[in-house]
């Protein structure tokens, strides 16, 4: 299994899956801040892991995991966090969905053994 | 908005996210396949919408949207997705991850206006 999964608890948990589409320009703070927030979220209380992957065409896919609804509420409010979304949603995307969703069962390919 | 988005109903409605890691192996197969499963996928009832994107490193994320539980399981027992599947298991994925979530609420970057 390679680093790109997350590696969970049992459920449940919750997800938040932001699809988005990037626009065509190349803002080089995009990376630098994309990979802070993945930093950031890490340090926060119930964070649980994440998974993301953006296609050659801009668009891409994160799927976020937390332990309850009160975790992602406080990473939301986190003030750089929350700064970096406000730039992003102006600077970065055509159009982006978020879901909140409460993961109830879950399994892998590991499970077969 | 591009076509990548799903176009769904106000929440509650229920996430499948599919994430995987393809091996290395160029199965010719493989593309008609998943073309194939989405297009038989949105003939199921209570099918919503999917959003899919993988990366050159062959990390994937799939996130198809369905009405219920109960969609979520015929679509598990439909025939030739049940072979697919099976079939997939031992020849595209050196690994994936599949959770079953219930989306409780969901806001896109249209909604600012």
């Amino acid at each position: 299994m390679t680093a790109r999964f997350a590696r969970l608890p049992s459920p449940p948990y919750y997800a938040v899956i932001f699809s988005s589409q990037r626009n065509g320009e190349d803002d080089p703070g995009y990376g630098q801040a994309a990979q802070r927030m993945v930093e950031l979220a890490a340090q926060q209380p119930g964070f649980l892991g994440v998974e993301s992957v953006r296609g050659d065409d801009g668009f891409g896919i994160t799927v976020s995991y937390w332990a309850d609804e009160a975790a992602i509420a406080a990473w939301k409010r986190q003030a750089e966090h929350a700064a970096t979304r406000a730039y992003g949603r102006e600077h970065w995307y055509d159009h982006f969905e978020l879901r909140v969703a409460k993961v109830e069962r879950a399994y892998g390919s590991k499970s077969r053994a």
